[in-house]
């Protein structure tokens, strides 16, 4: 193989491709990128098996074509460390490969790529097409609350459904539930699927902040594939039926709270101060006439404040994790939010009135640990 | 005590105190910071037994004098939480403390600062004046090359020495040395001492970037103490006489090099990236006619870069740790550095005409590590 192209747009190929290398690996090749040039163009690729990411370094002259795999991160931190001038790389057949830029000269030793995992990209039916900030957002604003522990493989995934024009993501880990509907432009044929929380979160990087840009996601049986400019990453599905999360909804409540986001996030924030992490202290809420009461306690001390409301319904005091409260209340982007309760065993909805956004937590039982 | 003050006074002087709280400490008391009141002013004083801090809460309403201290970890996090308005505090005679802003009320158990370890501050003479922008330069550039390692007290320490209107600072491990020389604007008595490192690393992090700012320096037989705007630290000095370090500087050499200091520094960068962490080995710099060779080689791969020099001498191959090159290069502010060489063996100096600095560093033995 022989190629040269700008190092900038190596770099940021490189960094596209870096999301998919596993952080540890039983299989050697997998810690490496492969180059590999087809048809004159120069592809890198990455794969943790679970997420594979293709980048296409744009305006290379390809000399001659071939391919070699170079260790991730050696090759991530030379590029980066290269002038802003051209790349010449070259490898021959036992991949002994030069790395040239401005004055200076890498000679490292790479691997055959024969044994690299070959993408399955398979593209049948039509895409869905949305802005890649909207994608980015609802992601963010859902994959949270997935489980990070692989004890229940179905809970680490992000639900996502596509009805007519509507996309939902729902993510949920037996403690709460996050649910957000966005429009789509135009209505697409029924479908569904459980997407890895953690492929996602890295999906989420490689995704544009410009409301412009768009990305195409494709679906098979066991892969999403979203396509970006000059790059596509593939997704291994979750294979099964997700929750019926559904039945855990409800409309009734008994107590209905409006109140400043800021000020119950700061609250809680001050709340939480008090508590040594993993000591699993409740915050506590008293919802009186025309105030929510927020306290916190523990060994070290305690913090009351006040904080106005708008009630409708019952009083009542219930207990919640912070950290659940907080997670919700930051991806929310209304300044007031509402609160709907049914009792201090009952979650909490956080839910606007067209339900794009629907946050449900589970109280936690705060007269044992007071 | 009870008093009033605005969160960002409080807050400010947190910060600057807090550079003197042990990490760990067998002295429990040294984990708070003691609020103080005296004749209408509050103090906050913080110490680890070799630096003690001391700041004054501008514009603070004392309602009544006394004393608390807090555990410095919860009662900086709980300021910083704070919102933006008054904070009052106050405490019992058991040391129960109330601080109350906004909506919020905190209540925690505070100790008697009985223990806490008095700052001895003594000035007796006229304190060396200068710029706490120009202190924080001569410490940043020199205190870097001091041991960590406290095996050899003396060399965690760095040498002042004012003399007439000139202060030196020189800081050496056993692989190295750094001085610097500055101007102050008045003449002053001869003085030297020997401040830890550690220390002046913290003093650094409480100095302003802004020119016109003047820090005032005072010496007793054991102590510094750096006077700022509503500041005091205290430094417990280093006993003992400093290395004779004059008789390892050395005016000849046998080769001269001017380089551009970014190439250098650039190219080392990229030569240390073949080099694991701890391996320990050196970057070669080959002198010739009108280029460096900068060579790098580990197991994984070589790197070999040009740049262009203007030599006078002998030619001469050379190893150095590069950490060391680049600890020095990064803190000098010309853009063509100059290196004086004698051999292989003896070490490197990069001076400038007026010797305002001086980076001498020990070369390896490259020819064994090859």
């Amino acid at each position: 193989m022989k190629i040269s192209c700008s190092q900038s747009a190596l770099q940021n190929s490189v960094n596209v491709v870096s999301k998919a290398v596993p952080g540890k690996t039983p299989m050697p090749i997998l810690e490496c990128i492969l180059l590999k040039t087809e048809n004159n163009v120069l592809k890198l690729t990455a794969s943790n098996m679970d997420l594979g990411i293709e980048s296409i370094v744009t305006d290379t002259i390809v000399e001659e074509e071939g391919y070699v795999a170079l260790d991730a991160k050696l090759f991530s931190d030379m590029v980066r460390n290269l002038p802003a001038d051209t790349v010449y790389i070259e490898s021959d057949d036992q991949f002994h490969t030069t790395i040239r830029c401005g004055k200076a000269e890498y000679k490292i030793i790479g691997k055959s790529g024969q044994d690299f995992p070959k993408l399955p990209i398979v593209k049948i039916d039509e895409p869905v097409v949305l802005s890649q900030l909207t994608l980015k957002n609802i992601i963010t604003q859902t994959s949270f609350a997935a489980a990070v522990n692989e004890a229940n493989k179905m809970m680490t995934g992000v639900f996502m459904e596509i009805h007519e024009n509507q996309m939902k993501m729902v993510a949920l880990d037996g403690h709460r539930i996050s649910i957000r509907v966005i429009e789509l432009k135009q209505p697409y044929p029924d479908h569904s699927a459980v997407i890895p929380g953690k492929s996602l979160n890295e999906i989420v990087k490689n995704l544009s902040s410009e409301q412009q840009n768009e990305a195409m996601i494709y679906f098979t049986e066991n892969q999403m594939i979203v396509d970006i400019e000059n790059t596509t990453m593939v997704v291994r599905l979750i294979d099964g039926e997700y929750f019926n999360y559904e039945q855990m909804i409800r409309a009734q409540f008994k107590t209905k709270v409006i109140i400043n986001r800021r000020e119950l996030m700061e609250g809680i924030n001050r709340a939480t101060l008090l508590v040594k992490e993993g000591d699993k202290k409740p915050v506590i809420i008293n919802v009186t006439e025309d105030k929510l009461e927020l306290m916190g306690n523990s060994a070290v001390g305690t913090l009351k404040e006040d904080i106005p409301v708008v009630k409708e319904g019952n009083d009542l005091m219930i207990g919640f994790n912070p950290r659940f409260l907080l997670d919700a209340l930051r991806v929310i982007d209304d300044e007031q939010v509402t609160m709907y309760l049914m009792d201090a065993k009952s979650p909490a909805f956080f839910k606007n009135d067209t339900e794009t956004y629907n946050y449900i937590i589970l109280p936690v039982n705060f007269l044992n640990q007071r």
